[in-house]
């Protein structure tokens, strides 16, 4: 029997990425956003929603770049904290002693200390509601040396994403490995 | 030092999630998405991205309606087979031995068997690329009883919601408990 919860984001999972970009100043500045995911192939292409109020949004709007960068799990405190505090009265890398790097493709810093990186321009701007959601085109991924597997691809087990669960609020890690993907399934 | 990997869908994590639609017959059809993710919180919203070649992506068009079904991860094979076959050439609910549920809501079936369903109108359909991104506002949220947990909510813990490695094409299950959002911050 299934329990009806009403209307609300009860989806599980969602990721934690931490998108980059400048102010009108050119300062870096960065937040945790979880109302996010992949949304084309070709071009690749990822989402990300935000609310009005934020300081990414007009920066966004202003510069029609951002970056993701993915914090693995050692980085959990820091995720947690660039989601909790406003660009607008926080230097917050700084704050959280991360390092920008500007992105030579767009026009957005990323952070460093993070094993994977995206770099997007924007091809839509969704008004949605509360949130605008802004498609950008991927323009390059760049991993840390350190967390590549095998054929030269990231893996997944060394990047350690973090795992959201929205309204729980729960934060978790990556588990076990359960089988490769479009093989699988094979056997129904 | 990053290395580049090229403009690609490396994007981790994304989720696993059942697309459950009925087709001009009243047939109902699941498929597999993982480019997807929340993106409002008012009205509560969600986005799947669908290639216009899959059987679910006329069937939205002309229902304007689906269902988000979430997979545990005991159904990690019959989630690949999902995504694997087309509605067009096979009923995949009697395949994958799961039961059509007709939501009450919206024009579109879910599956018994998930723990975890999300019921949705169409909002907005966005053309961005070989994917047409469906923006659903969610209308009601389902859990199983055994999955709740503390105030009523869905325990993601229990719901075991599957975990998905895009272009590595790793299935992985949610991991250890990391700390509380809006929480662990406060400590930087």
């Amino acid at each position: 029997m299934k329990k009806s919860m009403g209307p609300r984001t009860l989806a599980f999972p969602t990721p934690v990425w931490v998108v980059g970009t400048y102010d009108k100043e050119g300062r870096p500045n960065v937040m945790t956003a979880a109302w996010a995911g992949v949304c084309c192939s070709k071009p690749p292409c990822l989402a990300v929603s935000l609310r009005k109020a934020t300081y990414t949004y007009g920066n966004i709007m202003l510069r029609q770049a951002f970056t993701i960068s993915v914090p693995s799990e050692a980085y959990v405190q820091v995720a947690d904290y660039l989601g909790m505090v406003s660009g607008k009265e926080v230097d917050k890398f700084a704050a959280a002693k991360l390092t920008p790097v500007r992105s030579e493709l767009v026009d957005a810093p990323y952070v460093q200390e993070f094993p994977l990186i995206l770099e997007c321009k924007v091809l839509h701007t969704v008004e949605i509601g509360l949130h605008t959601q802004f498609i950008g085109e991927i323009l390059d991924v760049k991993a840390d040396a350190a967390v590549l597997g095998e054929k030269g691809l990231p893996d997944i087990e060394k990047v350690k994403p973090l795992v959201f669960g929205p309204e729980v609020r729960t934060y978790h890690g990556l588990g076990k490995y359960l089988g490769e993907a479009f093989s699988l399934g094979r056997k129904i």
